[in-house]
């Protein structure tokens, strides 16, 4: 069965879709700004569930993850769409004015106004695309495109949290430790990183960037498949999220970090001097970019061994 | 309970959303140019069957939806982004090809490019999300506020064929004469007036518009609404759709006239002299803009009668 992925790229081609592709389209505004705009269609039961999280959380994440792809293009977020599909005896309810109140949280924090959207009825899951517009300054986004062989390849933050708190509750038995608390924030209400986006793009640091929403091993080949670049990571330096530790393996906590989805943290590539020079907060080398296009290594005790892109798919 | 357009009205003064409220979106864009943009969310069972339109006729419909209301603002449709979710035994098969088959053919007439978008699984029904970029010239879109009292109300094109085609589908036996094929096309292939849209704006004749998608008397009631007026419409000034004669009573016409959906004509108000006199084509005025602030009445059979909003609602 095709991927979501091999299914954009047949229509890409068969339609000769040239702004698709990216985790945002550019569109030129005016002289100085390109205007970036993303969509993110987030289902109840596959990207969140009604009984794990408050409709205030479930706002906030469907902001979050369009939000994320504004950081992955250095833009600054300014407006939003919310379509909603919703059963009637949820329309009922005050789930709505919640899930607005947590969306409106986030979205105040980073300055972005609703301007319109659509409220449809349905008989099945609650249903909602979310759409963002952001700012850049004229063709200065960051592409995907753009890696070169000797580049470092870096991380925000810490890996894996996010896919750790959805393991947890997946076993439904996550007990109230700091440490849960935590992994289930990183699944919940995951930040988006447009405040370290920005640093990147107006220092020009990045030759090419994406936001974690698929995994690691899945996002680093989209810059890999965008740039004609391969990769090696090295196991040891990925900056794994401290508190897995508490739940799993060391082995289960590599599977999470290159695996696992929705840590919405920016992977980017650079220089490794310039950028370690700049200092930038909580940055992690993991790796480097080499010629071998398409191909993702993983240093693992001494050993380098060809890895597969096994992010989230939907189909 | 709440309906969606009370829902909205209520977020609109709570969150102060000042840009919420029109058919699209008004964004700046340049020194010549402003931005429209408009989301849809069409549901499988609510705003189409898939055992009565074939994908290509869903791809039509869900495009037309949002370029409809790029007319209504009298702009000129630019971009696209399209989220669909969909369960998998649909993507198994070329449903998805062929929606942007039907998709793509209407977007090339119109010179709209498809720029991303999302696909996603669902358990549920297939849900599409469409949202529409236009432009038009600095501060010149159609409003819905704007009617004045002694301004003209006018339709284009006739009435009701939308609502007539979605009965006939109801009642599953509507044969195949050229009346009923052409009640179908006009529910399942609904046209967008954006030719006519960019007369009216280009030439300055409208006072207020707006699309009808929720039914004449609703859409009507919104622009009255906006404008601060009321309405007065002549039940036999209604350009009933011909074709609805063959299946329905007068009386039965007049009903999906005045309140059925879907049929992504333009109404809009203005100068009854002016616009006679620039002889636009297909164009029928029905009625009156009146200083009786949210009323409709309706003349009908010599009595004056007020008529309630009865459109399409989904709470």
């Amino acid at each position: 069965m095709r991927s979501e992925f091999q299914f954009i790229n047949d229509m890409k081609s068969r339609y000769d879709l040239r702004r698709v592709g990216d985790d945002c389209a550019v569109l030129p505004k005016d002289d100085k700004t390109d205007l970036l705009i993303t969509s993110d269609m987030l289902v109840e039961e596959v990207d969140f569930r009604l009984d794990w999280s408050n409709p205030e959380q479930i706002g906030h994440k469907c902001l979050a993850v369009s939000l994320s792809d504004i950081a992955a293009m250095g833009g600054t977020a300014r407006f939003a769409m919310l379509s909603i599909a919703v059963v009637e005896n949820l329309w009922k309810g005050d789930l709505l004015d919640r899930f607005y109140e947590g969306w409106n949280l986030l979205a105040a924090e980073f300055g972005v106004e609703l301007i319109g959207g659509d409220i449809s009825s349905t008989s099945g899951p609650l249903t909602v695309d979310s759409t963002v517009i952001g700012e850049v300054p004229r063709g200065q986004a960051l592409l995907r495109a753009g890696a070169r062989p000797g580049d470092a390849i870096f991380v925000t933050g810490s890996l894996g949290g996010a896919a750790g708190g959805l393991q947890l509750l997946l076993r439904g038995q996550h007990g109230s430790s700091e440490n849960a608390q935590k992994l289930l924030e990183r699944q919940l209400t995951p930040r988006p990183e447009l405040l370290a986006a920005n640093q990147l793009r107006t220092h020009g640091l990045a030759t090419a960037a994406i936001d974690l929403s698929d995994g690691l091993s899945s996002d680093l080949m989209h810059i890999c498949e965008a740039s004609g670049v391969g990769a090696e990571i090295d196991a040891r330096s990925l900056p794994i999220e401290p508190a897995l530790k508490e739940f799993f393996s060391a082995e289960e906590c590599i599977e999470l970090a290159l695996n696992g989805g929705e840590d919405l943290r920016l992977l980017f590539t650079g220089d490794a001097e310039r950028i370690s020079a700049f200092g930038l907060a909580g940055v992690t080398q993991i790796g480097t970019v080499t010629s071998r296009s398409g191909r993702i290594e993983l240093l693992d005790r001494g050993e380098l061994r060809p890895i597969s892109a096994a992010g989230y798919r939907h189909f």
